[in-house]
């Protein structure tokens, strides 16, 4: 089976195919933070596209967490660092979530066999999830406004590589093939290229960059939200 | 001075800079070929985007260079390979050319200060001429349908390493640093990298892959194409 990787959203209509499971990634923070949030016992997950959408679900009663460039937005509960989804704000609730672009990218996707969501902390989990699937694979990188990034690009190679180690997944793509390169040449040292990226300095400029660390850590969740009729679930306990 | 790289002519919208010098990068083959038929003397050559505009244009009596998918039109004198551009099909003529993704992607720049069309053939002779402009550079990559190649990526490192030794060109971009890591990963074999991209199989399985060290090879032409009125001029001449 083939793995294909979509470094933009934008690009997205190109890859489509409704019979693979699309894996969304946004590793600063977006995804980073929905897998956080399941690990501390979200019960479900609203991703919604607008702010405009997240206000009025707020006034119906559910707490929001909303960001924009980065910045917490005014009406909301709380921003888009992992930190912020702990389990005295998420456990056993339901959350409306929206961010620049993981949430949108979210949607993109939903009209596919699987939409999962995946980042360095539930690689292991998420790989063998997919395994499982017996499915072709596309992996959406969120990007920054449709460019192209380089820690969801990162994550692509992880992922892949992954999957092309238990034997059933090839790739004939050449984002997936230059994602592994990537990967090859920085797994042991995945700071040191997110140093280069531009979200990182995003990040500092706001004071927000103590995540990076945490959101470049392998495995330290075993979790699995995928999207069900709009709400990401947690697979493993469906 | 900003380099950005575009990796698809699909995410140009998200770049497009009226003030900024767009470079046009097709590696397996278009703009080596336009390369090689500047430094065989061609007058000019006219990029269009149909087979039809083209057929019109064999009609009144140009030679016409014209290719989908990697085969030759039938149509046409000849195709798209660089060893097709030689002093005794081009020499002294204007010449039409269309491609799959090449002459496109040259139309699409078109509103811009300046487009310049680069190889690893002309690399050198390229980016003299861009610094010269002190302008941002935007490095358009023509990719395959509209999706990212790795030979592209690899030349638009391979290029932003040059404008950056320099000392006047910086980035702040994710896709010219993730692209000048690959250039760095590989330029001692760019064949090895080459080997894993799906061009490479494409051109192969077409018995087309004769030209691909050509293709590979540094600074073998002093030319500089740029786009002037709809014609493909060498600027080195003007």
């Amino acid at each position: 089976m083939n793995i294909e990787t979509c470094y933009s959203p934008a690009l997205f209509d190109y890859y489509r195919n409704t019979q693979a499971v699309v894996v969304v990634v946004d590793i600063l923070r977006a995804t980073t933070s929905i897998c956080t949030a399941f690990a501390n016992g979200v019960r479900s997950i609203i991703p919604v596209e607008s702010s405009e959408k997240a206000k009025e679900l707020k006034g119906k009663g559910y707490p929001v967490a909303a960001e924009r460039n980065g910045l917490v937005l005014d009406f909301a509960d709380f921003g888009n660092s992992p930190f912020n989804f702990s389990p005295q704000n998420v456990a056993g609730r339901d959350i409306v979530y929206t961010t620049t672009n993981g949430t949108k990218t979210i949607h993109l996707a939903s009209g596919c066999h699987a939409v999962v969501i995946a980042s360095f902390s539930n690689n292991t989990a998420v790989a063998k999830w997919i395994i499982e699937k017996r499915r072709p694979v596309i992996i959406l990188c969120a990007g920054w406004k449709n460019k192209y990034n380089i820690e969801d690009s990162l994550y692509a190679g992880c992922l892949s590589q992954a999957l092309m180690k238990q034997g059933e997944y090839t790739t004939d793509c050449d984002s997936t093939v230059a994602a592994i390169d990537m990967w090859d040449n920085w797994k042991n040292q995945p700071r040191q290229i997110i140093e280069k990226s531009a979200q990182r300095w995003r990040l500092h400029k706001n004071n927000l960059d103590d995540c990076i660390d945490f959101c470049l850590k392998e495995d330290t969740m075993s979790v699995v939200p995928i999207l069900k009729e709009n709400h990401l679930v947690d697979a493993l306990l469906l």
